[in-house]
């Protein structure tokens, strides 16, 4: 699939077939979070990639907003170390992941944003290391849309040249 | 370009070409931006598409960590609302930007994390935004290459089912 067309119609993806990812499927998404950018090419990350299904069951009953993790049968657990940088360079390696798996058919949902304390220690994450989200991934369980999506009008966001100054 | 060959090869370009980035093009990326995934579905974020010579010379001019903007044909300001998911979804939003391009043979760089406050006044950005960071784009002014990437070996920051356990 074409970059900017994986770009424009994904979606995130809460129900999934009982279904497995493939291991070379599963190695090019955390492929395309290890060989991303970040600042200063430090690498602040860890990947934690679980296909184990224990692990995702328990996934799935601490984390507040994605119960659904325990249905997957994939997801990467994104740390970070504690610096300015890191949100930035973790969520872009995400989005690599969510773009590369969605042009395989898999889709997927970024889950985080508090709730995921109890995981650090299901996952054995060291102190000095957080939890940025955690990303389930699999076949979707349903037909998913092409590309429609409920977002603000495009000159709303978008401007050239100058804040507020149409875009086209 | 398959996405995950995007997210393979993806590297930071700083020299372009005197070459302009065609409208449909730009609009590709900004598209790529604007349909993307935010926490609940919130879009804190602005874009300003950035074409005219003179305003790109002024970022160039002002922004400490990215002085060659100044001579890309191109480059989107990414603004966002102060909230603790703003970075992240603003962040994965130029992830899709930077593919996007990519793909269609341009390169980029995120230029930001400080140094770039002169930049609100040259563009009229209000108050309540504020700006994650600059990506010029342009066609890179050398050739690349295709991968070759200084990173971390995969098994130092990618573990399976528990932090530390081989993932291969």
């Amino acid at each position: 699939m074409e970059v900017f067309e994986a770009a424009r119609t994904l979606l995130a993806v809460r129900e999934y077939q009982d279904k497995p990812i493939p291991p070379e499927t599963r190695r090019r998404i955390v492929e395309a979070a290890h060989l991303n950018a970040s600042s200063m090419n430090r690498q602040p990350w860890h990947f934690i990639a679980i296909d184990d299904r224990d692990t995702l069951r328990q996934l799935g009953s601490i984390a507040q907003s994605g119960p659904y993790i325990a249905r997957a049968p994939f997801a990467v657990v994104v740390c970070i170390e504690d610096s300015r940088f890191a949100v930035s360079d973790a969520s872009r390696a995400a989005q690599s992941m969510m773009l590369t798996a969605w042009s395989e058919g898999i889709g997927s949902n970024w889950a985080g944003f508090g709730g995921l304390g109890g995981a650090k220690a299901i996952l054995g994450i060291p102190d000095n290391s957080n939890i940025l989200c955690i990303i389930p991934f699999g076949y979707p369980a349903r037909r998913v849309g092409k590309g429609k999506k409920e977002r603000k009008p495009l000159g709303e966001v978008v401007s050239r040249n100058r804040y507020g100054q149409p875009f086209a």
